[in-house]
């Protein structure tokens, strides 16, 4: 099985989909992160399943739309619920066929025992189980608190740490590293030699630093040997917060606009994805799932709705789908948005404009081909697509309304 | 006093800084418009002095800051409150001087008889009182309701038959037509001629058919031989709101980040405007009163704080100011921005974050020469700059916020 990959997954928190010199930023430099886009693939079309940081993640690991796992919004230290037993995830999967697999960062779906990355899969895990604005900000290894007096300027640096240790132990097998940065999430905080040197703030700051963390790796991958035999991914898990570009798609985190829920990607596995491929392909990281197991040789359960799917033409070399399919974005159990082909259609808002004017003008529909900001709606154009896409939408969302209470229930471990 | 322009103001109602082929839209046409930026100026930096209409028409008419006129949020047509007798208008000051006054459209100033256009400085009024969603949409002319059954896809040619009307009658002698179209806000409606020519679904249709009727007034002052002595000026009154393109700046209307408050704004004079100049000086609407005021011979009132300047020297060629002034931007009586030379100081955010966590990340700083999309807050790089605007807002809030009383006394008659 010389052909599976080794894996690593790195993924920003909160970054913009514009924030990367690749994706066509002027401001902030981001040279390693760009050489991953030019030895490989740059997928402009990348969404998260949310645009807020739970449910996106869920549905990262799971393969599966966030309300089929019970997690719809962003999880705080106060709430009892997180990913459920039941749920199979990529780190599962990976290691079911043969992968030694470890986790660095953000989790995000949960606090109790059943929920921490060692039960979900991850046979290593060092990092902040919330984001770094939830307190107390504790830093786990493994099932342990380590310190709750955590500097936050120097995790990306620990991350980078520890992903490239487990890596160097285990350079002679298949690995999984799935590298969930705390960064730029607010609050920003970056190590003294990085601090006031990019053009871009703080924040600039931090996606330079993290973007010099990221050549670390790859440098080390390079040393090893590795390059060749490991897929290298670097994405976010939704748009940007109160800094960031979105480069110039409309709305941000929160929103289903494409500024908050369309994430940079790119990917490199020379040999495999041929250098510079751009694609617009419409893609989610809920396909990393299916792909992933594709690569690996591994197994999708067949026990239950996955809503990826295998997009290993579209990764290594630009392919695209034959017959588009939808794209539904949620707020919470509300269906907001539907992508489909080169269509975007808006049922719902949020936030929820304070003018409580939104009944008149919703729905909107856009052609993103022709308008990728979302400008200029024109349901009364194409009343076919109007129609098509709405009866998707209502029974997609009458099938998550459905399951809500089963969903639900697996969440809170009942 | 031939050197005295005819003077025609044309406001469009939301219509956004995006919106126009000559401030970079690829979508809509607007070869009308276009023409006056490439026979005159654009101001790229021209701003609205609120985020919505009241506000931002009170500031135009008056050259003051709303919250001086007492009018800081969007009427409706149970308010009672509205423009004082004591306020001296650009119409007041115009006529005055010897002009023939004229306004056609929206006022949003108030609907009581004192408020009406007709005793504000106009000699004649034709028009809704209200934005085009509020009801009853009673059509007025002078002081009398002429029809409560508005056909609102007629607006746009009736408020231009209705200027070019004026504009024949009083074509030997100065004029000033105040034309404050309705469209393109929502509910958007336009002639059938128009429907379903735009690339930009009926939005576009309603700015193609305004574009157009805007065209028809400019040839009609050709006509009329009257191009050479008539300034003429296209202008919005906020940033757009649900549709509409703000050209990639953050934020729509409500929001007094860039995309809220810089509105489009062409204007031409042949002989007096050199044709194809763009200036990036920040202006006001407001600078409006006493610039047409000094092209007038008219004479700006001083018992009272004027807040515009004479900005002649940047309308006639793109002069610049020698030392920046700072431009304030509110919600209600909450100073939210500041906008001081290439500088734009965040200090409140509105609409209200559903995070509530606008405490984490305000203030912010942007470089508006670096970042025209306001993505990357630069507080920490420059805290002497974030020292004096903050000095300078607080200053400027306390001045308004100690004439609250006094200003919400006039503005309700008292």
């Amino acid at each position: 099985m010389t052909d599976r990959p080794n894996i690593v997954l790195v993924v920003m928190d909160d970054l913009g989909y514009g924030d990367l010199s690749c994706m066509g930023n002027t401001i902030l430099r981001t040279p390693r992160i760009d050489s991953i886009a030019a030895e490989g693939i740059a997928l402009r079309h990348m969404y998260a399943a949310s645009a807020v940081c739970t449910p996106s993640r869920a549905a990262l690991l799971t393969g599966r739309y966030p309300q089929r796992v019970g997690l719809v919004k962003v999880l705080n230290p106060r709430h009892d619920t997180g990913l459920s037993s039941w749920e199979y995830t990529v780190p599962e999967l990976l290691r079911d066929a043969g992968y030694r697999t470890a986790m660095f960062g953000k989790w995000h779906l949960g606090r109790r025992p059943e929920h921490y990355p060692t039960r979900h899969g991850f046979d290593e895990y060092a990092g902040l189980l919330y984001s770094n604005d939830m307190h107390p900000v504790e830093l786990f290894e493994g099932e342990e608190v380590v310190t709750a007096d955590v500097d936050q300027a120097a995790l990306t640096r620990a991350y980078t740490d520890h992903a490239i240790a487990f890596i160097e132990r285990h350079a002679d097998r298949p690995f999984f590293v799935y590298l969930a940065h705390t960064m730029p999430h607010i609050p920003l905080h970056v190590e003294d030699e990085f601090s006031g040197r990019s053009a871009g703030g703080r924040y600039g700051d931090v996606v330079e630093s993290l973007d010099h963390h990221v050549g670390r790796l790859l440098d080390r991958l390079d040393d090893l040997g590795l390059a060749d035999d490991t897929l290298v991914m670097v994405t976010s898990d939704n748009g940007p917060w109160f800094e960031g570009s979105t480069g110039g798609l409309r709305g941000t985190k929160l929103h289903t606009y494409e500024g908050g829920i369309r994430v940079p990607f790119v990917a490199r596995w020379p040999g495999r994805i041929p250098a510079g491929v751009v694609s617009d392909e419409p893609v989610c990281l809920f396909d990393l799932l299916p792909t992933l197991a594709g690569l690996a040789g591994a197994t999708v359960p067949e026990d239950r709705p996955i809503d990826g799917t295998d997009v290993t033409a579209v990764l290594t070399g630009g392919g695209s789908r034959a017959e588009p399919r939808p794209l539904f974005f949620f707020h919470w159990w509300t269906l907001n948005a539907v992508r489909w082909g080169r269509w975007k259609l808006h049922l719902d808002r949020f936030p929820r404009d304070p003018s409580r004017a939104q009944d008149k003008e919703l729905p909107q529909l856009f052609d993103l081909e022709l308008d990728p900001a979302e400008t200029y709606d024109l349901k009364d154009r194409h009343p076919d697509v109007l129609d098509h896409l709405t009866g998707l939408a209502a029974r997609f969302e009458a099938e998550m309304v459905a399951q809500r209470e089963a969903a639900e229930a697996r969440a809170a471990g009942r």
